[in-house]
């Protein structure tokens, strides 16, 4: 079914074979594949994914046999050991990877539910029900696990996944793709449902990009901001992109100082590195005496470097002044931007003007504070009294995401299986015609 | 507030003012309307809405006027007669424009609604809250009352509207403009809530299509298939664009002859210009002997013509031979391609090659074939013995419409005020952080 693309597998290179010929070849492949997903009954996708699953453990020495590979030319291309780290596979990380398909296969089936219905007067009954979005281009960087992550939670929500991995995982996501394959083939589902693109080529990126013919509905972006800016600036299909993170943690003067201190140092400290981490530190100007120096303090002792005004400067020495930059930076590390703002109506200025609408949280106990907080900040979430770490699909309750959308448009905030539908209408009568 | 552009209005040309800089201008106008407009009561958006209505009426005699200046012109330049009826106003046009705007007044607010609420086991809660989109651009043709149309289902569903009629209909399009402006004025709403291009230079359509530096979060194109087709190719933001409505209507073996006459003949000749006509006749082929003569018989007494299959052109010698392209065509007009098919699978696999995923219809008694029709056609209103002329959203309950969606993403099917919105994530703890 696939020899041609088969061939060059483990050669990373297209053998002579035109790219865009490939290209073409691998959408009309998902779009069919979309079409048989489309109708696959949920049965036929679980027992599809909990193969899956088994053949990632069964695999593991082949897998990891793989990733070695990746990673001895990555230290030959002289990788800095933070990459390395995310590209590194081991027992563990594969359980984990296995699990998480196992994961999304016991999450609800999206397609077919009925999200709405009514009648109408003349008798007609509406229903809105979900449906898949189609076939759906995941290109991303360097962690193999995106290739299982993205693969399952397309297929659960039975759409064709063309999966576009980082050149220096190459041969990891080769390996877990396999497994998937042959998940998909015990459950007789068709290959194509999920496809790995078999070349280095980054002009496969661009070609995914112009959305091959109409056989790519949505992108999905994984990687850093130059990743996603290229995506955005050159996609001529819809894009569900994971812009930046400048997370904000606003402490009014109305919070109490021992849930303040929990919240932020969670917010900020738990893990840096991910987009929920907050990178900034707003304190009501009117709690300046009570509050600022017990938080500033607490941050500095849990080793996170602090950029502030003047006010937060005069609490220790240790404070690095702020500039404009710093206010709009995602650091993903352990430094956090901190100053004084003149209350809630400040803050939420500062947000709307400094923040990038992804999360933001307020720390107080005045009710009317928290409402207009939870209202005027326009972002895809906004927390009272709870961390900004809990931005993620699983912490809402969605078993899985596929990444954390800043976008306006169908996904906004964690995307789970739901997102990854769209719906129609089906509408049943006894004959009735439009006077 | 506006003089730059207030001084050029009425003269059609930007009097050497750079037309970019205008644009922009009114992008971060209508970005700073929109900040306004989402956090506006109900009520206030009502008032205005009131006021809108009121205005129209009281101005019908200055509106009128305007609108003999386009048709004059039209005329001047050799407009077609049907165009000419689509340009120009009269009395009880400007009333329904008016009364049109009540309708929208009366609808649900959208924005604040929440549309799920959960609690997670750490005892916060979550909900999805629905949020304007933001700005809202509007490109559409020689109709002069989508003016007020669009611009009150925007205001209704808390979004600003950057809209940019035909230039046939500039001088109506303005005093329509003019009497929402000053609706909003009386509610003390921004006037940039509703913008329209002061100039007829297209530049400004391409400069829309760019986004306006960020401040236009989705173009709604409304016009004939090369507008459309322009929006589409060259917008760097979402649209939610309209295109073919390629109809079928499906009359299966097990449909009874007499609701199949009923539908079909409404689907088609109710009105043959809207999106949700009839614009293909399958008849399966176990029932040619008993259903096809009386269907065809019918739309050729009823003034239609007919481009048939082998089969459909032995019906009556009227019958004209289908060639490849009429059936993927949107006639708008009393035409039909009709032809039998093997059963309801056929229709499906025909439907899906022909088509354009937008309103498809099966006539059955057959509960199983209703079903599979139902849920195999892929397109975004499927119906089982009603007419395809439902497809609008008056006749789905949404009070009133921008336009029938025929993407994936967002907004699919008859895009209401509900459909002008998008949502957020509210989350409400007591001190909880993220293990």
């Amino acid at each position: 079914m696939t020899a041609p693309l088969k061939s060059i597998e483990g050669t990373g290179d297209l053998a002579g074979t035109s790219l865009n010929a490939v290209m073409a070849e691998i959408g009309r492949r998902a779009r069919m594949a979309a079409r048989v997903l489309a109708l696959s009954p949920a049965e036929q996708k679980n027992k599809a994914l909990a193969s899956m699953a088994a053949n990632i453990r069964a695999q593991k020495a082949r897998i990891l046999a793989a990733n070695a590979e990746d990673i001895a030319e990555a230290k030959a291309h002289g990788m800095t050991d933070a990459l390395l780290d995310r590209l590194k596979l081991d027992d563990a990380k594969i359980e984990s990877v296995a699990a998480g398909i196992e994961t999304v296969a016991a999450l609800k089936d999206p397609v077919g539910a009925v999200t709405e219905s009514w009648t109408r007067p003349n008798g007609m009954t509406i229903e809105r029900v979900r449906v898949p979005l189609g076939v759906i281009g995941i290109i991303y960087e360097s962690r193999p696990n995106v290739t299982a992550d993205a693969g399952a939670l397309c297929l659960k929500s039975g759409n064709a996944a063309i999966l576009r991995g980082g050149s220096d995982s190459t041969h990891s996501s080769r390996a877990i793709h396999a497994a998937l394959e042959q998940g998909l083939r015990e459950a007789g589902l068709p290959d194509a449902a999920i496809q790995l693109i078999p070349t280095r080529d980054r002009a496969a990126v661009g070609a995914m990009l112009t959305g091959l013919d109409g056989n790519i509905d949505v992108i999905v972006p994984r990687g850093g901001k130059s990743l996603v800016a290229r995506v955005q600036d050159e996609a001529r299909v819809p894009v569900f992109a994971h812009l930046e993170g400048v997370v904000h943690v606003y402490v009014d003067k109305a919070a109490e100082l021992a849930m303040a201190k929990t919240i932020v140092l969670n917010a900020k400290m738990r893990r840096t590195g991910v987009c929920g981490a907050a990178e900034t530190l707003l304190v009501d100007r009117a709690a300046s005496a009570t509050h600022l120096k017990p938080l500033i303090e607490m941050l500095l002792e849990a080793g996170c470097e602090i950029r502030g005004d003047k006010a937060v400067q005069a609490i220790d020495a240790r404070v690095k002044p702020a500039s404009e930059d710093d206010w709009r930076t995602e650091y993903l590390d352990a430094i956090i931007t901190a100053g004084l703002v003149d209350g809630v109506d400040a803050a939420i200025a500062h947000i709307e003007r400094y923040g990038s609408h992804h999360t933001d949280a307020i720390v107080t106990s005045d009710a009317i504070a928290a409402e207009k907080f939870l209202s005027q900040v326009d972002s895809a979430i906004v927390l009272h009294n709870a961390s900004t770490q809990f931005a993620d699909g699983g912490e809402f309750g969605f078993g899985a995401e596929i990444g954390i959308a800043t976008g306006r448009l169908h996904a906004r905030g964690p995307v789970g299986v739901d997102q990854l539908t769209t719906f129609k209408y089906r509408i049943r009568g006894n004959g009735q015609t439009r006077p």
